[in-house]
């Protein structure tokens, strides 16, 4: 990541299966996205909803990486499952609810993987940044931000989308910062302007959420795009990217 | 305004004399702005604040729009200034602290003048498009919504910029609905690609603060752009507005 | 008000008829308040609410007042309603909406009856002191403010009720500062509790919705006491504040 | 913890030194306290801030505990240091940056000593009740909650203390629940009225920061009470308990 590159990374939810996760990623690749998201440890706020499929969800990704080629960007949620993403996972994501869960922080600041870091439910952006020093002061300096919406008093959305986070970061730090209008807006029909306007104000990619059957997805369904969305929204992203004199990288093409 | 058309309204916070408002209004059509702000009743927080120049900004205003044909848009803060503003604007603005003062609602519903109505500090969507249904109800369906940004616990920026509110109401209402990034942030360096963020999310129209001297200025000097940044905005404005298929509206040639 | 009388004002969210009105005086009294809310003007989110019985309203609650010699607490919505609150009031409110609607404010800055400020629904408590000052400033120092509270990301009540507020202001300024349960909570079983509380904080009054009726009432229903509760609360509410050295005033005797 | 008890807790955030902690434990004991706080592992929002004695502070608190016979309190910070909390604490805390990381809360909910879990900083009192479910659905069945405050926009106080949650933890749940107004107010004088509100809302005890000499406090210094004030404090609560029927129990004799 860096320079003028805006990098598109997409993918579902929660891994669910072999067949669902290949397909997805089939799909990422083919619309020309960068990486491919997808859980396989997931935090929820009861403990009755599905959990994920832990680390057979992590063998599945590493299986759509094969195919595809594409990296993968994937959570860990304590030190134990930091270990096995690590062996997996291209980039560690530390959620939102994770984001002053200092052990996590140290422990992954102390792999050599890059880390994507979740601005907490209601954190401020100062709190985004000093989490990031607890990862960047153990010796991992590959931190990239995310905007993902915080807490509000509308019901109107999911979270409140804070793109303006975007131009604050890039003033006060060198990390790069990317936003995730999937959980930003958390309504399918909002995820593409969003994302197009996370663009505009200057974000270094963007992360969203697809499905090839959103209506029966385990996790976030509401929220995912159908697959002709998500390449009409990469093509959306392309135009608006090359107004500001940015663009998408080129799909890398064969295996990893 | 409807249509693909995004249109650019700048101008002052406040009147402050005619040499200013001239000269901002001068800044604005040379740019290619499409209409002209500035307060001459202002909601202070305080009553010790500069409270605008009244009656005299008005003529003011009326003066600015001989000179250079902009269109005028300027706030009323009651039901007795509703009846001057709208012997001179081409719009009247109610702001986001008048959101839910009925009876200026109503007022401004039985004039033939178009109204700007702000979001309020802590309105939500769905209390916004009630508001409108204030003014609609009395007769006057030519409203216009305006989000501004709203109050969250973050001090990085003054308000928090709620550009989804933009397919929001979009989805929800026929009305036009612009973005006011310069109270959205408070802060001139993230107006610009917070403006291009709101054009991106599919706004009908900015509303900008710019000064002819912002330092010099008598309200919100340090939200409000120099005059070459506000040219560099509806220049980058043409191209993200382009990007999605709309386009910023030719500035019109003569006077009134 | 001041000094260690804690004062307890009841009555229903609106007038709406004689029979009601007449009805909720006598259980405010009987139980022991000492004066009577009542709107005749309501501030409604939608136009299509209802919007009280206006000048039938304050009639109706001079009736009630000569009738059970409480003093009347009622709300003024604009500049033409609050010369006809002043009229029949004993004590103007201007409502959380209307906090920073100023042309209100110096309106009834210029008269001589006391004004319940309340908090606007996103206003820090340096705003409230602000928007007093409005008041204060035209020659009015019969200030009262209330706090009832505020916008929260939760909707586990209906507002965010910031008791905390309480002894800020009594830090910060000389007025007096009572706290709404009704709106701070919108829950009827909380607001026993949250009254208390607000007494224990130090609040120099409490504002109680209470209706003979409450399955029945135009407004706020679900947010009503019933009449044995009111007649409770101002039980309990009385342990508290000899608890800390205070006490609700007896209610008068005789009519006004 | 149950029935009619109000519990008061009390102690420095931080533990420091043998002298500082077996001197608040003193003060907390004469004045009347009921168990001792203190923190061992901080969770600190920068890296660089003072993060606590570690191992060595959790022996000074059981010094303390073997000279006076309060229980302790502590935090836990991830599964390892909750191995050691749980070897010397009498009840394992949980900080608000932590409600929501499951794996912890799995970890306590496998361990036999109580669990005092507090509200994240904009956690929903549903997401609340749903982490304290991970805890129980592992078979630990002492959870007790606590309110400390939640983000707001309003930087007049710290945090926005929602006492309300108290009556609304008991309408919906059988765990008792506890309010801390240190954190829930960040300011040492408003701590005072704030535990007497939270005890006339019905809390089922109050956790109170006090130091022994609050100006030197390695952190939250400003929110401390001093000893004087924490034995003014006891006195008032002890009060207004007694005002809704219910009390603080008796000091503990003798040593652990």
């Amino acid at each position: 990541m860096g320079g003028d590159a805006v990098v598109v990374i997409g993918g579902p939810c929660s891994v669910e299966s072999e067949a669902q996760i290949l397909s997805a990623a089939r799909i990422v690749k083919a619309a020309g996205g960068n990486a491919l998201r997808g859980g396989a440890f997931k935090p929820r706020s009861s403990p009755y909803s599905f959990q994920g499929m832990g680390r057979k969800g992590l063998e599945l990704l590493a299986l759509a990486r094969k195919e595809t080629g594409l990296p993968i960007v994937t959570e860990a949620m304590d030190s134990e499952g930091a270990q096995m993403v690590a062996e997996v996972a291209d980039c560690i994501q530390i959620g939102a609810r994770n984001m002053q869960n200092y052990s996590l922080l140290k422990t992954v600041g102390r792999m050599k993987k890059p880390v994507l870091l979740k601005r907490g439910m209601a954190a401020t952006i100062n709190e985004l940044l000093l989490s990031a020093e607890y990862i960047l002061a153990e010796g991992n300096d590959k931190v990239i931000l995310c905007e993902r919406g915080v807490r509000s008093f509308d019901p109107a959305a999911r979270n409140m989308f804070d793109l303006t986070a975007i131009p604050i970061v890039h003033r006060l730090s060198h990390l790069p910062i990317i936003a995730d209008p999937s959980h930003g807006t958390g309504l399918r029909d909002k995820v593409i302007p969003m994302a197009r306007a996370a663009v505009a104000a200057g974000a270094d990619g963007v992360l969203i959420e697809v499905h090839p059957e959103p209506d029966r997805a385990l996790s976030d369904g509401a929220q995912s795009l159908y697959p002709e969305q998500f390449t009409q929204l990469v093509g959306e992203l392309r135009a608006v990217a090359a107004a500001i004199g940015r663009s998408i990288p080129p799909a890398k093409t064969g295996t990893a």
